[in-house]
């Protein structure tokens, strides 16, 4: 019974890098095409929408990256984050599989996005950024970007995937509260929100229209810049903090993970839980399964086609290859608005294609049932992104069960569900359906996929 | 900049006892009476509502009671919270004293309130409590009574003050999740709650009446018992982990608070801080000052009357001696649903009484006011009810200032509000306004207090 549970560091051992696993990988990425010559893309030609600091760390080849010691300042409000074994949960699935999460909800956002939001505000703050523009599907990442951009005192706007904005008013006075300007989209501010509206005026809005949104004010307007919040490499290699916590907080316990497992939208979360594991193996370490869980309406790495794509519904960002669903796919509505994306992270993708990684899709109901079950036997109530991975540790250690293995699995609890009780109460009224995106469209969006000679 | 901004200990220094200042104090506090016969109770006149060993802990005078190691145990998940230094605010301010806020925002309900919940729990489930019934008014204590219940399988039913429940579908949500049933109140399931009704129908509902509604289901069944967030001495017992965390973490800082600060309703957050550093002092330590914060609207402390009253408007509980605004006095609403009870905790109003502590009183919008500096600074959004500690922390802060004086203040941050988002809403839409309670009211409210021989 009194067996520790947390695994706390002090504030020293916040990393001092970034993990790059590019340096690690057997091959690199594809590289990013521009949209218009279809030609790889220079530094030069981001240089619209990002600070030069952050593209260099777009296509930085080095294992190590500095953290500047102004951000590892900040991370110190709530990092580093707890590694919690889940003993209560253990018992109560009867397996012999220890469960540990790496509780990334006690962040001021509640959610893992500040680790890169704190660091696209500094380096852009260095650059002399006075405005960013952002798009946010759950209202995660746009609060995050609000927050870091009230500490660096930048004039933050976030245009909010409308289903979003509409269901979760207390999302966006989060944003406000720390200053932003939140945005319904597809809004009348920009030619690619007016292009949506006149196709659909009925719209749900989806995170590929907001993207687009937000790309085109930065491109237009030299003032402002551009920060996405997950997708690109950079935002992975902020995000492998968490990763490099728990390779320490294990030493601590005694114990090492055979399973890691986190949710998967864009990939942020889950890079940041599973690169710096994944470059112990790379180095020579042993192997370990590492599972991306996907929403089974919006499933890019397990459906998808591996091919270049826009980011964006309006074709304005780069194309990257990636799995993706079609960036002309609107996925269907459901409560994980953060997994509501068509294509999956390029470098995701690249060591998903690598077979160093596994995918594997959930339903909605399925996913609320197990965040319930952990939130009565642990206390914390997950995101709907984050019940996906609950599910699938859930189904790990049901299997450990059934197999009689004593594994060690560990998964990412990316965020809390506090501004998400909308869900768990549809939940609770029964009103939650498992929603499946037509196979037609999906068909007709693959079909559209734009042909590059490179591939 | 790259000071060290949180101390955090590990979890093996969690206390291993609550603190008990009737050892200390001079006088003990005056004496509980029936309601019936206004005679002193027994332990065995409170046996219908709570288990024994919660019953001994409230007539306690040994200095150090020990915290059962299942209990500890739980509070490993979030324990012990971080003591942080507000850098940033301070330099906002550009002021030359230091500030500190002990953060118990960490926990899984999101505020102080699971310290009490969890042990109240456990000292039912060991004396074989089946069900427990309760009150809340902001949702802090239902939500964090209703985690401790699932923790040790025990049904829970929380009667939600009206207004309450109509504003916060996503309290009620949490407490569901936990597996609670929550009762709008005043309900037609109680004599309580019928008479209320019957003489208004429109009523908000208040904290007097939802405390009557659960008592009288907990006394009318044998097998339900009662659980209470506040007032009563054994849940300050509870609360002192707060402040002998706070102590070591100081030593750590190299360092120690001059003005100790804390919201007060029924004062249990507050009493969780100050009690062991005015322990300090009782037992020969330096003076400290300490500053219990009011809402204006509901000020006990600064305009009640210290008398013998009912802790609720049904007149069904004992009679303790406090500083009271009636218990027929229906505060107005207000956005701070956690400090709207017309009563304060005795043991708070006896050390007030003994000139150990002072009170202040703070209207709404300077609250929110701060709330929203505080975030903005520190990345933390406060409870409404945790503004009234954040609003006279800064005017402390501005005080040290304006004097010169590099004082160190320390406050606790008792919840974050993500389930107020409402409120800072209704802030940013201008809405909110300064509310005060009639004065004809209050005078008629203490006209109507108890006449008891005793005092």
């Amino acid at each position: 019974m009194s067996a520790q549970v947390k695994y706390t560091l002090d504030e020293t051992q916040i990393p001092k890098d970034w993990y790059n696993i590019v340096a690690d990988l057997p091959s690199p990425p594809p590289t990013v095409l521009h949209p218009g010559t279809k030609q790889p893309v220079g530094p030069s030609d981001l240089e619209p929408l990002f600070p030069m600091e952050l593209i260099l760390q777009e296509v930085a080849t080095e294992r190590a990256i500095e953290i500047p010691e102004p951000v590892r300042d900040i991370f110190r409000l709530w990092r580093p984050s707890p590694l919690i074994r889940a003993r209560r949960l253990e018992k109560l699935l009867d397996t012999p599989a220890k469960i540990y999460f790496k509780y990334e909800g006690v962040s001021p956002a509640g959610s893992h996005k500040p680790n890169s939001a704190v660091p696209q505000a500094w380096f852009n703050k260095q650059a002399g950024t006075k405005k960013l523009t952002t798009e946010t599907g759950a209202g995660q990442w746009g609060s995050s970007l609000a927050f870091a951009g009230s500490l660096f005192d930048i004039d933050v706007t976030v245009y909010q995937v409308r289903c979003s904005y509409d269901q979760k008013p207390y999302r966006r006075a989060l944003m406000e509260t720390y200053g932003a300007r939140c945005v319904s989209s597809p809004s009348t501010e920009t030619e690619s929100g007016r292009a949506a509206l006149k196709e659909n005026p009925d719209t749900p809005g989806s995170l590929g229209i907001a993207i687009s949104e937000a790309v085109e004010v930065a491109a237009k307007n030299p003032d402002v810049k551009y920060a996405l919040g997950s997708v690109l490499n950079h935002v992975m290699l902020h995000q492998t903090i968490i990763g490099q916590e728990a390779i320490k907080q294990f030493e601590l316990a005694g114990d090492d993970p055979d399973v890691i497992i986190a949710c998967a939208g864009g990939g942020s979360n889950f890079a940041g839980l599973a690169f710096p594991f994944l470059g112990l193996q790379l180095r020579g370490g042993r192997k370990r399964r590492v599972i991306a869980v996907e929403p089974a309406a919006c499933p890019s790495l397990s459906r998808g086609k591996y091919a270049y794509d826009y980011g964006d519904t309006a074709h304005l960002t780069p194309l990257m290859k990636m799995h993706t669903l079609g960036s002309t796919f609107i996925p269907p509505g459901f409560h994980s608005g953060g997994l509501r994306y068509h294509g999956m992270g390029p470098l995701v993708s690249h060591v998903y294609e690598l077979g160093l990684i596994e995918a594997r899709a959930c339903e909605q109901i399925a996913c609320f049932e197990a965040g319930v079950q952990f939130a009565r036997a642990e206390g914390i109530v997950p995101a709907p992104e984050s019940t996906h991975a609950v599910r699938c540790a859930i189904d790990e250690a049901l299997r450990c069960k059934a197999e009689g293995k004593a594994e060690t699995i560990c998964f990412n609890l990316s965020g809390h569900g506090h501004f998400d009780m909308g869900a768990y109460i549809n939940y609770f009224a029964g009103k939650l359906v498992d929603v499946h995106y037509d196979a037609g469209e999906l068909a007709m969006a693959l079909s559209l996929l734009p042909a590059v000679a490179a591939e």
